[in-house]
């Protein structure tokens, strides 16, 4: 593991790491905040999964969430959104929503994805198991995302409820399987039959859903441009109600789909996530 | 004026607009956070003024200011660093310390600098007469910035006892007229003659101090690589020392020269300048 920077931020430690992954296959980078209270003790770890185009560094640097952090004694890592490399695909015509930029958190089945697109394995697997053995952090841990970070905490927790105390999504892509985003890498990564989609579809899985959940949380701004074609938070709310599933969605006025948005209710979400990952 | 972009931020409204100025004879663009008091009365203003290679963006995504002015109900301007534009001056080798992006805060006097780079005039003059046109603020202001821009705030703050209520730093450039950053960039701007730089230099104008001077305070980080060779944070705590002149000077171990830093401490610059731009 290779420290790429090291900077000191709210009396802790902001650090970029790369590895080698053996479950995509290229070299990948992560950054980690470390709170002060890691000195002295183990700490929990919330993960944050980034939305399109993003790299490890948005949440890191617009969030404003080491403050709360620091106050909480707890560590933040935000992974990658994809592999990246000379040899790992993309997609052919270069949009955003494809590829690079775009793992959709999830271990692609087709040519030529499925060599490097292993982002699944690679979050809640080698990730943690990293983690856990380079810093001081208890293996404790929440998850929590952006846009298609939303969608990958979500499934993430809902697949593996004994892993993670607690979720939380800003504008999450809720129902991939029936939006544009979805269904281009859905197609791209998993194939036509789109059966096998709804295995990593937060609505889906919560529809057909065999265990306990984990506490969750949604926020999600009402002038947000990709809401009704892309994320359809309505699909959420329908299963949420219908099942009575407890799940908190929060709406708010005015806000988009900026890290403006995540910015003003991050600290809500840090507090929500220190309830259950801090006895 | 032309609004590029708006957001919902903390409550209130981060903005980006266009504007022809007089000043740089060129388009400007400029970000204004207006916190949600601005719905009701007229507010304070602080400018803000970036380092190197920044645009009105870097401070507003990620120093983390938005939360403390809704809280206060201070708006927070952020202008760009130069004039830009396709028949604007840059450095023939096209580095980042000089032209585009590193302004300097002054008004260039050498040719082909001295037809768009007024920055002084666009700062002290044009932009708050047209924030002041168009906004629900008042004519108390406050100024505040990063390297370039900490040596912007000072020397403008100094220049202009009576029109601004204090003034602060990160990081500043204290005495450019001795450290290669300045030099390169007042031998372009005011030609070869060194007397005529003093007029531009934080440490310079303390020295020959004729009248009083607002309440300043600055924050360095003592890992911060630009220390020893560009920002000679000694000169100013020998001036400031030896005159008596109560500027509060802060260093902070670990830190960096990066908006980690700035984030880290902003809220104690907020907070310090709410006490004099609000009753």
């Amino acid at each position: 593991m290779e420290l790429i920077s090291e900077t000191k931020s709210f009396d802790g430690w902001h650090k970029q790491f790369e590895h080698n992954s053996t479950s995509t296959q290229c070299k990948m980078r992560f950054a980690i905040y470390l709170p002060p209270q890691h000195e002295n003790k183990n700490i929990p770890v919330l993960y944050w999964l980034s939305g399109l185009t993003c790299t490890d560094e948005n949440f890191m640097q617009k969030a404003g969430a080491h403050r709360i952090a620091a106050e909480l004694g707890v560590a933040i890592v935000a992974p990658d959104t994809s592999p990246r490399g000379y040899d790992v695909a993309d997609d052919p015509d270069e949009n955003y929503d494809l590829g690079l930029g775009a793992g959709f958190y999830v271990n692609a089945t087709q040519e030529p994805w499925s060599s490097h697109y292993n982002m699944y394995d690679y979050i809640t697997e080698e990730l943690p198991e990293l983690i856990e053995k380079h810093f001081n952090v208890t293996s404790t841990k929440a998850i929590a995302g952006h846009s298609m970070g939303g969608h990958g905490a979500l499934t993430i927790a809902l697949k593996n409820s004994d892993q993670y105390t607690s979720a939380s999504a800003f504008a999450p892509i809720c129902h991939p399987v029936d939006c544009p985003w979805g269904k281009k890498a859905f197609t791209a990564y998993f194939g036509d039959d789109q059966e096998l989609w709804r295995a990593h579809d937060t609505v889906c899985l919560l529809e057909n859903l065999k265990s306990h959940i984990v506490p969750m949380r949604v926020d999600q701004g009402l002038s947000d441009n990709f809401l009704v074609e892309q994320l359809k938070l309505e699909t959420l709310e329908k299963v949420n109600d219908e099942k009575n599933l407890g799940i908190k969605i929060v709406k708010h006025e005015g806000y988009d789909h900026s890290y403006y948005f995540i910015a003003s209710f991050i600290e809500e979400h840090l507090r929500f996530h220190a309830n259950f990952l801090i006895d």
